[in-house]
């Protein structure tokens, strides 16, 4: 993932998984402008922030990957990264500006379905190549999937995704994940392995969202009473408990 | 912290810190799931959300200790940490289903006394195998012991417990991590330097929680003023100071 | 950046490059000191969190830089960082108290823009000693000045600087990186290119602030309409398309 830089400005050769990883930065950008759009997380972005927040959707899960797995992040080092998601930025004003709310809103939960799986897969072999082992491959290619929604979700003063409901998100992410790593030791070329675990993760993402199937939320916790709402002191707290 | 990866399914030999670590990571995972759960914390939360934010908890604070030192954190390897902070995410939801809202307010706050000086004193010796300064090994420690809170705090919408008062959770953990650091210097054992600083850093927290000790909250800033209100652009400023 | 360390407290032979990094540390955790006290940062900070949040934009872009070029960081090994953001902390407290709102504000507003540059030329220096690229070196640089801030704001749970309009922050950042890398590739000393971009990135912003200069703010997106906010399955949203 972190190929040798063969120029000054950084550009060098890349591999399959190098393409990948590329898709990966590309449709996660321009879902990341869509949604710093939508009505429900915009808060008066400039231009500048929307192109900041499509970054942080474009590479910020390669760069937590890259941390994670103790590497430079190859999305600060090749420029390419940089130049794709600034014109999926750009693409993404343009399609916001062009179209209809409820067009747009469709066009965002399908791209969610679409960007899902890349990261997964690019996350899952950047482990492997690591020589950890499977769970980690799969964890840290969940953590790749998801951590760019985690920082515009804050920045936007939005609880993130990952925590709400919001059909099958993460669960999504690790089935292509496992996918993934399970093709490869079963030692299927690279390129099937993506095409499999690509399917099954926009699979069953978009049948999620088609069927409306979503996480489970439990009970709702009791609202605290009055006298609990007050601050107590853990001795206040023990002297209440014994007095009853 | 990261002993070598003896199964390609990641579980490795353990050492005697290991298993400190794995006892930080499953306690505050323990209490992670419990915060998510608070009146004051829960936004909706699904059953994954909640386990998300236990593992944050549980191995948050790890993982960003292990990336301070430059290492491939451990939580990620070593499948231990994810089986364990999964129970314990778990049995935090069994608890909060049969327990009373008094009786879980209490038994968080005991917990978050109990579990504070174990990340401490993780963090402080990974720093100390690291050959960093004694200084640097006090402050990962508290790194490590708070960045999982922080992390759970900002997904919740809330201000971070570090910031605001809270009897003094910072200091237990630079208490703890300074009498690691001591003890260790002064040629005590692992388990000897783990018992005084988890029993001063546990000690110091439960007073402080029982006497209602907190830190100091200095003078509220003046309101804004209705002229100040209004964004004023530098030069508007410089001209209006000009005319008084 | 990393000195060898040459006592167990950490102190250690410091070069040009990490004078100016202590500068760039020093001045920007007495920013964020001033900052937390900002009425609309403000919430009900104690001592303690306001000297934590002046770490965290004092040493919060130096550990980032640190952490994106695989490095330990230099201020949680360099005890002189921890000094002199204290320092800076305390100095910033004493002036808080014996100032009127408006020189804060002044104050606050010159400070961001002396505070600026120097980070952005740490990081594009730690860069280029990493061997990345120039590109890579601007955006290091970038993001070593900025991280503080958007931590700070996240804490204060306040949208980022970085995203709404503020006088072309980012964009004085790359400028002062950018002349950085220029310099340093045309053959110029430290101090010499050191001068040049923190001219070049404290000129531009102030005069950003003076004349009211900001970034572009784009169109308002339209509001969600009743039967548009009641959240819709993606079969749902098909069937409706269909229909019309």
């Amino acid at each position: 993932m972190t190929p040798p830089i063969i120029s000054e400005f950084g550009f060098s050769k890349l591999h399959l998984i190098d393409y990948i990883s590329l898709v990966a930065a590309t449709t996660n950008a321009f879902n990341g402008a869509l949604l710093a759009r939508r009505p429900d997380h915009y808060r008066h972005f400039t231009v500048a922030g929307i192109i900041i927040l499509a970054y942080a959707g474009g590479i910020g899960g390669g760069i937590v990957r890259d941390v994670l797995v103790n590497k430079i992040p190859s999305p600060l080092i090749n420029p390419w990264y940089l130049i794709l998601c600034l014109a999926a930025a750009v693409l993404a004003l343009v399609v916001d500006y062009y179209s209809a709310q409820r067009f747009k809103d469709g066009l965002f939960q399908f791209m969610t379905a679409f960007t899902l799986p890349w990261y997964a897969i690019v996350g899952a072999q950047a482990a492997l190549t690591a020589h950890l082992g499977y769970l980690a491959a799969v964890i840290i290619g969940i953590i790749a999937t998801t951590a760019g929604r985690w920082i515009i979700d804050g920045a936007c003063l939005v609880v993130p995704k990952q925590l709400v409901r919001g059909e099958f998100f993460i669960t999504s992410a690790a089935l292509a994940g496992i996918a993934y790593v399970v093709c490869q030791q079963v030692g299927f070329p690279v390129i099937a392995s993506t095409a499999i675990a690509f399917l099954l993760g926009f699979g069953f993402r978009l049948t999620a969202q088609t069927l409306g199937w979503e996480e489970w939320e439990p009970w709702e916790p009791a609202p605290l009473t009055e006298g609990e709402k007050a601050r107590k002191k853990l001795g206040e707290g023990l002297h209440a408990e014994f007095k009853d």
